[in-house]
């Protein structure tokens, strides 16, 4: 219980992981590695975020919607694999960000995922990473983020 | 012959597999995945769709592009495998809309070709998946997807 | 040095591999694969170019930024491999391109990748591949590029 004790010792508290309403499902494992779907940032009242970078929403405030998505993304791996310290490594993380055609941080936003990772998994946690700047997202979520981690045997 | 038998049970034709015309190629197995390139949606008569969402097609257009585009992915999948029973899960799917900055229903249209893998696949069909909002795709196709399936050894 | 040979027979020189600046890495290896996070094209003074597909850049611009960005990540796996000859593979390549909504020609400007990357590999460079339009990209690169690569045991 490692990874739930760091979680417990930075005062993280984990959201209920998403269930998809439609013919797809939020990890699949295959082999060493879980592949998620991409999740969106849900607050604490249970809905998505919605916002888009250039528009009606700062870097900062991009950056904490970013650590949102990553706390749901630990909660879904959580619940998919029972026990976080499975994880021997975060692989990848693709970024999506719902920007303007002028917004330029896309980086800056996705670092929110990319801390966070690094916080609770330590050096396990770092990634190789793509950011990347959408026209829109579903619903009109700010970030949208997949990630795959590899796990022991 | 499982699968086979199931796409004539529900009266699914594959279109021909489609041919790169560059230094790419449709698919490339490592290990026990195969990773497909990025596909579009073939109509009939060999052509490419085009449209984008929230200006010139509808969700339910836009639902019956994406289930177009996952017929041309189980065609390219049986020509690399030979047989679709060597299919163990579809594993990750990425689908990219051509949409607005208005469009939200991303998720709605990428639903045409997660239905369609479940329709055909049954629970081995259902996924992770990341659907996303893309300012322009190639040639002004409506939805562009990409998918990692594992194979049996 | 079967590789670093024909780099130097068709005389490219590769840049100095980038630096994340930031929690994450330019490459992850799991297993026989190694995930690159997406790369820019860093130009011969070290600096990122900028630029948008159908705005400021024509296709062939676009093109050998693309190709710019292939040396850079040729230039990261050498790094992470030290001797080039390991790879086996190239297995995929997603090319995100900087594109107005009307720009149509995102393969022609990826091809810039492809090519290099079978003009350097052979046939082992062929490779699965999504070229997709974003609205933009960070710090306003025309192109970013992340490619999985499988290496020998």
């Amino acid at each position: 219980m490692e990874i739930e004790n760091r979680l417990k010792e930075i005062g993280i508290e984990l959201p209920s992981p998403v269930k998809p309403v439609a013919n797809y499902v939020t990890t699949v494992q295959t082999g060493n590695l879980v592949f998620t779907s991409g999740h969106g940032p849900v607050n604490v009242s249970g809905d998505l975020q919605t916002g888009q970078l250039g528009a009606d929403m700062t870097v900062e405030e991009g950056y904490q919607s970013a650590r949102l998505v990553g706390l749901g993304l630990i909660s879904t791996l959580k619940d998919a694999l029972g026990d976080l310290d499975r994880i021997k490594r975060v692989v990848k993380v693709v970024g999506f960000v719902n920007s303007t055609p002028a917004f330029l941080d896309h980086p800056k936003v996705i670092n929110g995922v990319s801390d966070l990772l690094v916080e609770v998994f330590g050096d396990k946690g770092r990634h190789a990473r793509s950011a990347v700047g959408m026209v829109q997202l579903p619903g009109g979520i700010p970030v949208e983020v997949e990630v795959i981690v590899e796990v022991e045997d």
